[in-house]
């Protein structure tokens, strides 16, 4: 991780430190507390950090079966809504077409999904897992429910309900 | 916006939901509410989705003097510490050190950061704003205040507080 990198040549740096701007700031597990500045105080900047916290944790929590976060969500509101259109799925998830069309060859390409044509509509795709795919989300719901358990404990059960809350309202 | 896309030929998609699946989903702003399955309880879900939101207002919030979410934060970090080194800065905002380089270099090429020798560790660098860099730092926190300020409204003034205390879990 880069945020555990080490600062080289301390005494260099220290130097400088004093020449440019007076003594050594505070260490914390051998990093420099910088000053933060208006970003200590913007809800977005904690917001991104959680992110990137949440996403490294849960690449990691599925490694074993190589399913990303965009692609479990997808995994999961096909598996939950079979024969949805990809604008529906776009629209739920909030990802844009293009992406998901991205997204859609690659697990297509796994076996993992279909898009069956539409009965009555040429332009308009019916989405489904396949068989195989259903398996896969499975196992990955039950390694995202380690992640998530995880998740909780680094923040509490109370402040995970009270956040769960307040963030719907970015939904939408 | 990819979640205001209207769905196409609704009748058609109507009527292969009736046999794969029941009846139509309820709708709201014309976009089908699906089931989001063990997403609609997961933490992590909603902290992706909020992100989104914060960096697209972000980005708009500053996108007449071209500044975006990271390159605002290493201007900031930088002119709260000048003279801090790369490891320093990549440390504090958990940027991998390869992608601060980039980020480095094209804030540079724009005439707003300078990479200083350090005098006494030919492998380091200190960091500083040009007077270029430090104008526009002031600009951008201005037009960083508008958005947190439309953040705070969208969220209110109590949860975005205890928010910023629970996601402080996420750093360091």
């Amino acid at each position: 991780m880069a945020d555990r990198q080490r600062t080289r040549s301390l005494p260099a740096q220290a130097a400088l430190r004093l020449q440019l701007r007076g003594p050594e700031p505070p260490r914390h597990n051998g990093r420099a507390q910088l000053d933060l500045g208006p970003l200590a105080d913007h809800l977005g900047y904690y917001i991104r950090r959680a992110q990137v916290w949440v996403f490294q944790d849960f690449i990691r929590s599925l490694a074993s079966i190589d399913i990303r976060p965009a692609q479990y969500s997808v995994l999961v509101v096909i598996g939950a809504n079979p024969g949805l259109s990809q604008s529906d799925l776009a629209g739920a998830l909030g990802i844009e077409r293009a992406r998901l069309v991205r997204l859609l060859d690659r697990l297509e390409k796994r076996g993992l999904t279909q898009r069956l044509p539409s009965p009555k509509d040429r332009r308009s795709h019916a989405l489904q897992l396949t068989v195989q795919g259903q398996k896969m989300l499975k196992r990955a719901k039950a390694l995202a429910a380690q992640h998530e358990a995880r998740l909780a404990d680094k923040i509490g059960a109370e402040p995970r309900r009270l956040m769960i809350g307040y963030l719907r309202e970015f939904i939408g």
